[in-house]
């Protein structure tokens, strides 16, 4: 008795003082471990882990040593038992090739097959010691087992009768950074780079380790450090060696870094005449650079390119073809075992074409003129990561070239750094968008993973990480990052799966906060799609920050930068008719689909002015006008935000002060912005089409002169 | 023997998780709060602090409270008991105007005399009851007296027969942050602005609160939130609730706020086609602006304007002196309470007359001029901030206008983010400097104190505080940000018992801490001017960032921004005269000054070339020439970094990983910085004088070419 009095009482100033100590302040994200609270629950798991046979010696094995002690003593709080032998109760950790063939034979065959980075969790009963093996086909694989294992602690899952077998759908999984030199992230909201560039390489921020941890533990395993908006700096060789630091501490990790190659660098740094693909002397220089990165990096991922596109140097400046950009650099790296991703992210300054069409039309002739060590990067949708878009054409179109998706976690135009806006349900909506391409069930997930290079198949995620304390500015700008790591490892799991997950990893295993949190996640997406681009709108935003509405923005110097470009409307109707009748972009979709978007009265009404030009009073489904309907759904996205605002009040006590504190003002913030995108949006529509407001529908808190007047000249991420 | 046992063993469990689990990444500054670990001691203070009586019940004490909270708390590991009413070994807190008469009626005479700000903390018996007192004389103070107080008790010291009576001998002590609304910060090095002005006024960083915490434990009562580089945007109303969102969360700590005034403002802002002080729209405009932000923030502090210096605007664009320019808004500010302060920091693009002298040759003259409420703010130096530079002659030169000392904590000529540089040791050296104004012992710290107005009397520090973990990049930038902030509240307090303080709050009370690493830091900023600008040299750095050496430069725009404008170095020698035969600038000084500095002979070697043009082959003291002692410096310079890393890895044991580690690597990146100053200089030197290098000299690592061939585009803390 006294010694449990004893012990408690240790405890119960541990359990206190744990709580005090560690500042909520969301900087360790999903990988919290805190110590499990419910004693039977902690002491099952103490028994079923009384000590770890850690055999994998590699570099990955110190990683993995290290986070287990970080995870194990945290939320068990006692310290590991490290063996050298089989054992009762023991976790038993290694790797492919270097697993004893004593140890479970019946493994050995799986262990085989097993593709690389995946890994086996199984509860056995090996030489009569009742044990839980985990093993990976790589370092890799093992570090994401362990991580695996560690969430299954944290989420108090049953270690009984565990049997997973678990790998990557996809094998390029991967952040882009949108960083700049000077520290600026374009389209960033959650502070500056984290790249500290000028005190590299002798300076490493512990936060470099704690971000490759994070990215592990949701199989991220490659990073682009470098803004698509290239610079050609990043080549020099004194970056050079500032890369090779960064490299050196994720190579454990099973991170590769990667880089963007600003088309133009050998004459930017080369100081060539040209920068010509087809010229030997640009093709030498690029030969030259490459081996001078893997001299320093022999993972060294490869290049990243956005060319011919907004501003931005390519082949094209030399009347070549994107084939002959990409080409050349694939050749560079090709020795190295290095890739080349080449972004198809364009729309010309001099066409008139639809640009929702120009990615097509300039990249699927080009199918099969790629090397072999080439993938075409395709954004989510065919104009610009909009708060909803169709999916892209071009997924299922091309197959003698590897696809990856592009998605876009920072939420340039979902709300920025202060809207809850949960991106899985989006992501979720395009990978399980049937293309037909080849019958029905060609979803876009599938076209991904069955790419004509099981090798080459990928997805990216725009990052939004910065310097913020809790790296993504709006806390739950985490979940956008998290669930984009687990749909890159695999493209078919269910966003709400993956919120249920996040929230168990961040918050807590209390049912009241799971289905509060959720829901709250669940309708967020659509909540923001209703006060900002509802019906199938897109690209009302405000100029070069996007923050904010402008729909009536019509001055820009390329008319597809122009809300009105996008929303076309007048005093008859809105929407831009993208079918035969009009652009006829529809046409580059299989047929199945083309009968589905293609009438006004079939389309789904989330793409309606997607596609089509629709008259204000046209009668929907609903019986209601298109007038009606539009303010309904813009009433709809705030009373959206009043009710995640309640919901998140109910809350309270269920979460600790400090995040629920951080994400109340932000809340606060998204209810201000809802109403204004509604109010502002009205105001513009009432102007264009003279009609009175619906009945019930409140009118906006001020005119359209005050909404076009606001300006925001330090609104962050802005583009440089 | 059981009980003790047990809680020995809570105890064990406690500390060591105590230990790891607060991360001593440095943000915790010198407030860390760990629990004491000698038992003996911790009983002792428990024993004295039984109770806590807080009698203080305004918002300060609101903040009082959650600052004992956390500081006895975490230093004696027991829950705060909390008493209404006398008792033993009890510590009573409260402030003058709440302080009941019955306690301690000794005390009422002593506390109606007490300053402003200042607070009495003394061991008693009060009524037969053994306490401590704590009463301040405005709940600033009192907040102060805590803090004071609890520093104590982090710094192991007895409270048997305390006896304190404290108050700041200058009344404004503030720190003036370069940062502007983009949030970059002018010569920051630190990452980024912590002002998050995109999100206030609704989202509050906690980091503001323990902003606020930190200078208000060194006595900091004002902050500048904007950059002296004036956006005239932080004027506009929208910004104006942010801004006041900050000052209500500073006022509960002593803490006021300021903005920089722009002073084309008027045209920029408010539409005006004019900004002359002498318009009555213009006055009218600044009334205006006043009221409407003493309307949001009662006790705004009031105005620092940079004017006419470096492309500002100001009231000489009118053909107005700087003293009419002071006085618009001096009278814009003065019903309300407000101040204006106005910098001396002025050369002319047009004079050729020597920078050193034209601060005073503009300002003097206008003694008496300003309006009551003005404050002229001075650099420490007449130049701009060099690693050692002479008093500025304006100190003790103008007896009817109160002026204030501006420092620059933030290290733009000193190592900016990368070098270990304690300046407290340059500040101790300007503030003891004896004027001789009126007469020997007019100390530049006497002349501070006892300008003609008591209550306008103040130091500024230019803040090296940004978006770091750390706040200062560097952790030793936190000794200065401290230091700073102790002689604002006290300008004769040594710096070698600031470093003492310092480092037994940041680090340990070990004795082999203590003492090593106050030797670090008393000899590091010696060694820093060693290896940059021994010997009175100055203004050598690169162009634009002023990262790394750059004494060759002698291609910009404005002769007195050019290297060797202030070197002067020739074939014959190396300096600038400053004497009667040259720029007559020591002609500004107290004659004893000026013989003291007049002679190369007489002069002290550490300003020698600052006021003489020295032949290379000249004899010093030492018996060696000037260019061999120039080259010993340099190499004295770079051995003492050398002996900081020694001093520091000796002490590796005994100080956390993670402050270990990050120290440690910034010192390597320093060695090599030292050493790239040293080179580059000497290589320089000699391509002008033709010597060879002295005897036993290290060549440089490189020729010069490559010295003036290296660029750094994206060197932090540039001016925009």
């Amino acid at each position: 008795m006294k010694k449990a009095t004893c012990i408690s009482f240790g405890f119960i100033w541990i359990v206190s003082f744990t709580f005090q100590l560690h500042a909520e302040d969301g900087y360790r994200l999903w990988l919290r471990y805190d110590r499990i609270e419910n004693d039977d629950l902690r002491t099952y798991y103490q028994k079923q882990l009384e000590s770890v046979w850690l055999l994998d010696t590699s570099a990955t094995g110190k990683v993995i040593h290290d986070e287990l002690v970080r995870g194990l003593e945290g939320l068990l709080g006692t310290t590991v038992h490290w063996e050298n032998k089989l054992g009762d109760h023991q976790l038993v950790i290694g790797t492919r090739g270097q697993w004893p063939a004593f140890l479970a034979p019946s493994l050995l065959k799986e262990l085989e097959a097993l593709p690389r980075e995946g890994f086996i969790l199984r509860t056995m009963v090996v030489r009569d010691h009742p044990v839980i093996l985990l093993v990976g086909a790589s370092p890799a694989g093992t570090l994401y087992g362990v991580f695996h294992f560690l969430q299954m602690v944290q989420m108090h899952q049953s270690l009984e009768g565990v049997d997973h077998q678990e790998a990557p759908r996809l094998q390029i999984r991967m952040l882009d950074h949108w960083d700049n030199l000077d520290r600026t992230v374009e389209r960033g909201y959650a502070g500056f780079s984290i790249w500290d560039w000028h005190r590299l390489p002798d300076y490493l921020d512990p936060r470099y380790l704690d971000y490759a941890r994070a990215n592990a533990s949701i199989g991220i395993n490659g990073t682009v450090l470098t803004n698509v908006n290239a610079n050609h700096l990043i080549l020099r060789s004194d970056y050079l060696d500032k890369v090779k630091a960064l490299a050196d501490l994720f190579r454990p990790y099973g991170i590769k870094v990667y880089l963007t190659a600003r088309f133009s660098a050998p004459v930017e740094l080369g100081h060539l005449p040209t920068a010509d693909p087809l010229d030997p002397r640009v093709r030498q220089w690029w030969r030259d650079k490459a081996a001078e990165i893997y001299a320093r990096i022999p993972d060294f991922g490869g290049f990243l390119v956005k060319a011919n596109s907004e501003g931005q140097p390519g082949p094209q400046n030399y009347h070549r073809s994107h084939a002959d950009g990409a080409n050349v650099l694939a050749d560079a790296v090709q020795p190295f075992g290095g890739i080349v991703i080449w972004r198809a992210f364009v729309y010309s300054d001099k066409s008139p074409e639809d640009r929702a069409k120009q990615a097509y039309q300039e990249f699927v002739p080009l199918d099969g003129q790629f090397r072999h060590n080439v993938l075409v990067q395709v954004k989510n949708g065919p104009i610009d990561f909009q708060p909803r878009e169709p999916f892209h054409p071009m997924f299922g179109a091309m197959h003698k070239t590897p696809l990856m998706m592009e998605f876009q976690i920072t939420q340039e135009y979902l709300g920025q750094g202060t809207h809850l806006v949960y991106l899985g349900s989006l992501w979720e909506e395009v990978l399980q968008a049937d293309t037909y391409a080849s019958g029905p069930g060609t979803t876009v997930a599938r076209t991904l993973e069955q790419g004509p290079d099981p090798y080459l198949t990928g997805m990216a995620g725009v990052a939004n990480i910065g310097t913020d304390r809790n790296w993504t500015g709006h806390l739950f700008g985490q979940a956008n990052w998290y669930a984009f790591g687990r749909l890159s490892w695999n493209p078919e799991q269910s966003a709400a799966s993956i919120a249920e997950d996040w929230i168990r990893l961040t918050f807590s295993n209390q049912p009241v906060v799971r289905k509060t949190v959720r829901e709250m996640m669940m309708n967020s997406w659509e909540t923001c799609v209703n006060y900002m681009t509802p019906l199938g709108l897109a690209h009302l935003m405000a100029t070069g920050h996007h923050y904010g509405p402008g729909p009536w923005v019509n001055d820009l110097s390329r008319p597809e930068w122009n809300p009105v470009y996008y929303h076309r409307a007048d005093a008859g109707g809105i929407g831009f008719d993208r079918t035969a009748t009009g652009s006829n972009a529809i046409g580059q979709y299989a047929q199945t689909v083309q009968d589905s978007f293609g009438s006004p009265e079939k389309c789904p009404e989330q793409y309606l002015l997607w596609f089509h030009h629709v008259a204000w009073q046209t009668t929907m489904k609903s019986g209601f006008t298109l007038w009606e309907s539009l303010c309904q759904h813009y009433d709809a996205g705030v009373a959206g935000v009043r009710h995640m605002i309640t919901a998140w009040e109910s809350i309270r006590s269920d979460i600790d002060p400090e995040r629920y504190d951080q994400v109340r003002m932000m809340l606060t913030i998204q209810q201000r912005e809802a109403l204004w995108w509604r109010d502002a949006s009205i105001a513009y529509w009432q102007s264009v089409n003279g009609l009175n407001l619906p009945p019930g529908t409140d009118p906006p808190r001020h005119n359209l002169d005050y909404y076009q007047s606001l300006s925001f000249p330090f609104a962050p991420g802005i583009k440089p």
